[in-house]
């Protein structure tokens, strides 16, 4: 069998963190282009991987009929775009996450997959993770019985990336906290809870900590420096609530707050049991019985996600196979990211 | 100067707990009536005090003109109305919170304060303690900048009251988890921000953990033990979202959960600073300056905060000063708790 | 701007760890020689930074007239004799600590320095350490009130380096913890305490636990293995005090102890506040006021002292300015570590 | 056999929670009079002791010729008069902690108690420790082998007991922090090392937290509230360095510090093992073997060391015995503690 030829569009730090060495790993794939706008990432990656071709215009791998897929490491604004042109040039498809800045492109993404029958997955790497798919099993076999509320927690002190930049650009990201973050902490709940249809959301979001840029106190700065003569329109703080037909989700969010604690986990709670999960690492489990209180956390091997999920896209490109982060399974938690943007602009709840 | 006359109505934990031993450590009161429908309990608080009368029908002591203050600490359902009796009948009243099962009930309780001009206090103990007052002179001063967000969290893994009695009968109580101890939460909060108005309520309350009381397992249990024929028809899990003219705030509340902590904090986000306050406990600033993450931990001496409530009831009796749990002052977080359950019941948001 | 062209003497592990990776990240500069006794350590020092010449006779680099600066990572006991040797040879001088075995070698170092103008800089790296500066900062601007008291503790239960070698052989290193550890932290005392002038020294220097060198128990060895026919003649215990025109200091270090827990700190005691530094770590500042007890916790980025202490002597050989680790600056301390094991010789206090 | 009848002089806390409650508790003896100054006082003890005479005048007691043991519970500053008064009354003695205010003055007691023959016990009431007793044994037994030193650290960040009383009045107490807590842990430090002979002494003095009575701040006071128009003119920080033919002995004691951490334990370094006891705790025990560091944690039952004091003090009068803690046995430790205060006021070392 040959290898799938790839092409890499993007060579930011998504793509050199996680893409470019999974596809390495995988003796079914060869990297040969590496496209970025900035001519010396492009030339920097070919130099590290030892293989491929460095361009500028992606269009080139498009237009290569070797290419068979794209992974798309682009800055939030042209994944809809790119994705769309390289499904229409007859690419399988691995799109960073989120799926797009707004639930509008993610559906126009999702309508071109069903035209073209391609591969479009998106990039929510939680769903190739061990713990992650420990819990959907739980409570798919109703060991927490009824899964009444999910309550979710992503905050931290200080972890705006690249402020200035990109990042924090509403009109390249589309957001900031919220769907930088938040899409992965949604997408473990939506995954977990067998995607419980939204009813309605209601969110407010906060653009405050970043905004006196040369004046922001932080310690590190994923994706940094900051750019002092930048943008910063995105919000670092979000707060929502959501009823669904199963349970009832609400969220705290921060990139940033003045609250000195990093609080990153996720509480399935279920009328036998519940779980709180510590996102990127690992659970309890905490039930009762006989007026005994039961706390059991489960081990497992750590597994790199990111090379199940490649190791994945290049599988199913070969069976066809539907995956669990195919576009799809996504389209409704980009649904959900999008209500509460609009809930807050309008201040208030929204029916879906 | 006379001593004030006091009358105890109802003789059950918080008033052995709190109120009698305050009177009692008061130079300026004296408690005149032990009244609670159990003989027993009565008889038991005189010869505890060493003074008084032991009655079961605090019309005595209404009737008695030389009584001048009333504690109520009844269950919630009769306090609405034994606090408008005691007031038509010219006495002063120190009413344990929540000021009634329902807002229209507190309204009415507020009515006749008004009618009467007689002292009409809630017994919204945090509003005399030291931190809270610390935090509340913080956030007017401007130290956190704007205040644009509240979480609260009032999760316990095991902490029904007396399952299958008063606190957990809907018609007695008015509620569970969220009337019980998100009253002291949410007064703490509005009490701390300068009582910003509210504009939309959402909330979704639980009644999960305690439905099966026999099988309901536990460590310890306040007011207990359970009544295993008893009514389970409260909530014993309460989430939440409020907007308000001020930050919005959003809490998560539970007697029992399936999760393992105990998690019990009020977090003020402003963009200069921010608190997180252990609830009946201490607190911590965090601020940052110049690229400095700054954590201050304040230690004061602990105050009993039940014998300053007291203290100033009788105060204010003498005084006519009005107190900071006035009913006016509580009226708010009771509209709000009112919205909640509403909210909840609907499935929607309400506005107000 | 051409480079400044660099030497390194002696290729031990504080060059590999500190001097040269600095060097080789500065722009400006250039190391042309590696300098060491043991030949293969200067070739292994070539090899790994892919520049500059392997020798053994550090003559060779003072005859070239390129060469501008040297840094001199020796053991101790020639410190003295090659700084002074570099400087006579015109070249500007970066000399790890301690200065010299003894005050009287530091003295001569520092004539030499004034005699020539060239720049002769001491390692003492925690001057270049955020905070240490801030602390310092704060206690010029009066932030404590009057500093009376500052204790020092360096006491760790298994941590004599290379026992057997130059580290634990008087002739060579001129003594063990005090003059290894202890030179670190009265530094910094001096440094932030603005350099009181000392007038009574009392100390007291043991050596036990390192004597019976093939019986020492230990778990991890720097500089090791131990060298089980070597010498051990230097202190592992050292006690002492020191009374000056600000505060007394009081002290106590050990290489080597059979109390099992690591204390490595300094306490600054103000009367208005005082600091606890957890050396090479951060900073708790602990004040009162209004019968509030506050403890304050700063976050800061932590930054590479060595690198700034190497970016900043080059800057200082281009600009003259004088920095913080000249000479003329850890005199003192030298004084006062020469006072402490002559006291201790002498078993009683010594005026200074 | 009758039972000794026994005068107690000064009703104060340390008579009350210590001395009275022991000699109800020992079949042995009677308490016959209860003196102190204030009458109310001598009452109290009286009506909760259900015996005895309340007196204000001890000569009534020292006349009675039934009377052959007397308590001295009083401030410090009539210890000598009042034992040295006691012995030639034909009295056995036990006075408090510490024996007198000078060294001068406890020398005099030392001298009327070989006059007399009679017993003259100090509370040192740690020597009834079982940890410290323990300690001891394994001191003199070389488990530890050379003990070469001893560290003392008794600090607290606010400890001051009766800001502006007899506690912080020079003339009355005749020290602070040195006197009132040094003396306890000297003393288990002499007596567990066999009171090696002191050469030289070395110490520094401050008085400087509780000057400004009214701003003091302080989460709880002992033997309060602050008289703030009373006196403070004592130490609350000292620092001391000891010479003696065995160990050097260190010591940092604070009664009041800007350093937030009370650190109370007493460091023996031997050069076969180590201890640190915890002051009124228990002690752990550190040593090393074939590469292996050992910590050792012994656990005994917990004694009433008063209950102890008080029944050795009975024994000792029927058997003659010299107890432990007998005025030779603490001469010692009153002899360094003058020297402190001596080296302080000379600011240099003393030789003994």
């Amino acid at each position: 069998m040959s290898k799938i030829k790839v092409a890499i569009i993007g060579c930011g730090s998504i793509a050199n963190a996680a893409h470019i060495k999974s596809y390495l790993a995988n003796p079914n794939a060869e990297i040969m282009y590496f496209c970025d706008l900035i001519q010396e990432r492009a030339d920097q990656a070919v130099i590290n991987s030892g293989c491929g071709k460095a361009i500028t215009d992606y269009h080139i791998a498009l237009n290569d009929p070797e290419i068979e897929a794209v992974s798309i490491c682009t800055p939030n604004h042209v994944h809809a775009a790119i994705s769309i042109e390289c499904l229409r040039a007859g690419k399988h498809v691995l799109c960073e996450k989120p799926a797009a800045r707004t639930y509008a492109e993610a559906l126009e993404m999702q309508k071109v997959q069903h035209e073209t029958g391609l591969v479009l997955n998106i990039g929510v790497v939680n769903r190739f993770n061990t713990g992650v798919n420990l819990i959907k099993k739980m409570i798919a076999n109703g060991e927490l019985g009824e899964l009444y509320h999910v309550y979710v927690s992503f905050r931290s002190q200080r972890s705006i990336p690249g402020l200035g930049g990109a990042f924090t650009t509403k009109a390249i990201a589309g957001g900031g906290a919220l769907i930088d973050w938040g899409v992965h902490f949604l997408d473990i709940v939506m995954y977990c809870s067998g995607d419980p249809i939204p009813k309605t959301v209601s969110g407010q979001t906060y653009s405050k900590l970043g905004l006196d840029i040369p004046n922001y106190s932080y310690l590190n700065m994923w994706a940094g420096p900051p750019n002092y003569s930048g943008t910063y329109d995105v919000d670092d703080f979000v707060t929502a609530m959501i009823r669904t037909k199963g349970p009832t989700i609400t969220l705290n969010g921060a990139w940033a707050q003045n609250i000195g604690v990093d609080e990153m986990y996720i509480d399935f709670l279920g009328d036998k049991a519940g779980i709180r999960l510590q996102y990127g690492n690992d659970f309890k489990v905490y039930g009762a019985k006989d007026g005994i209180l039961l706390e059991t956390s489960p081990s497992f091997k750590s597994v790199d996600m990111f090379q199940n999920e490649i190791d994945s896209f290049l599988d199913c490109i070969r069976t066809g196979e539907k995956l669990p982060s195919h576009i799809d399974t996504v389209i409704l938690s980009s649904r959900i990211i999008q209500g509460i943007y609009d809930s807050s602009e309008l201040e208030r709840e929204i029916a879906l």
